[in-house]
């Protein structure tokens, strides 16, 4: 089948998707939760979009590669500040976005 | 994290919703795409739904219970319609979907 | 066109959805945020479950009864927890979770 | 509020998703279905990444400028495959779609 050769990507673009989808609520529950805001943005934006390319790539839709490189950059942007953060589920999203990323930049090369 | 507990739904979700997904664009390419209607509607649906379920779980939504039950309808509907045809995609979308709300209806249980 | 018996509820179900996605930004820049964490949640849920109604809608899917009286419970969920609050995106997105919830039960009669 | 600033394009997006999930099903019921599979799967993305970029400007996300440039590239997409059919629901996506397009691209600029 044709979508296989986006498993990788997909996977990525899920466990990213379940990641984000985590910590945005786990940032809700913090003591510093002010200090977590543009974190929880990021997250649920990045979540979404990677819920979206997850869903066009099984779909072999014929945008993938203009789906993955936005997918791509959101993931920066989201790993970039979930570094910045010490808890646990942040690190975790960080690792999970820059994976993701990696895998979307690999999907439009 | 409590979102682990999840682990098994949410990964039943996922692999329903890209096979729904999957599911919808190939019988788009069958030769008697006019008979598949109904299996394509209803792949939407639930593809977009286990999506949605799959989100609510990574986030520890408190109406889990209430999704992964309708998640379970729907997804039932489209296993029994794609029983009814001999596609490779529709019989590999028809376990996803009977997997899936086995998956949901043990969450909701 | 079919799907214009559902024009009121899919223009309430937007509506909600915009409010919540809007009321969720708005908490997370308030002083007491911490004490808007289940009204974030909600309105989370809420927002992203109006948007596949309205989809579903739109698409006169076989299962919209089902996905608006779900819709429907999600929406009173958001109204009650949105109205002990008294931040104006708060009390706006009450008043469009409650007409949302209203126009998904017409839906469902 | 801050989100009323998007107020045009989230409406132009909500418009078209709906158009083109409208249309998605009624290609469906057509005919020539087989002449519509390009038009089915165009109206699924374009729809799905219309919501998407609707919930993103409600919640005034950072990154709505992005966003709104690949939305506006695959609504055209979308509607010049649409203006190759003459079905009424064709016709009506299209025009959902170039308007779509338009507010789009006004929010990159």
């Amino acid at each position: 089948m044709s979508h296989q050769k986006y498993r990788v990507c997909i996977d990525a673009c899920q466990k990213c998707a379940n990641a984000c989808d985590h910590c945005s609520t786990a940032c809700l529950q913090e003591d510093n939760v002010a200090m977590m805001e543009r974190c929880i943005r990021l997250d649920i934006d990045c979540a979404a979009l990677c819920r979206f390319a997850a869903a066009a790539m099984a779909r072999s839709s014929e945008h993938v590669s203009d789906i993955c490189q936005l997918c791509a950059e959101l993931c920066e942007a989201c790993a970039a500040e979930c570094a910045t953060h010490e808890h646990d589920h942040c690190v975790e999203c960080a690792d999970a976005c820059r994976s993701c990323a990696q895998a979307c930049q690999a999907m439009v090369a």
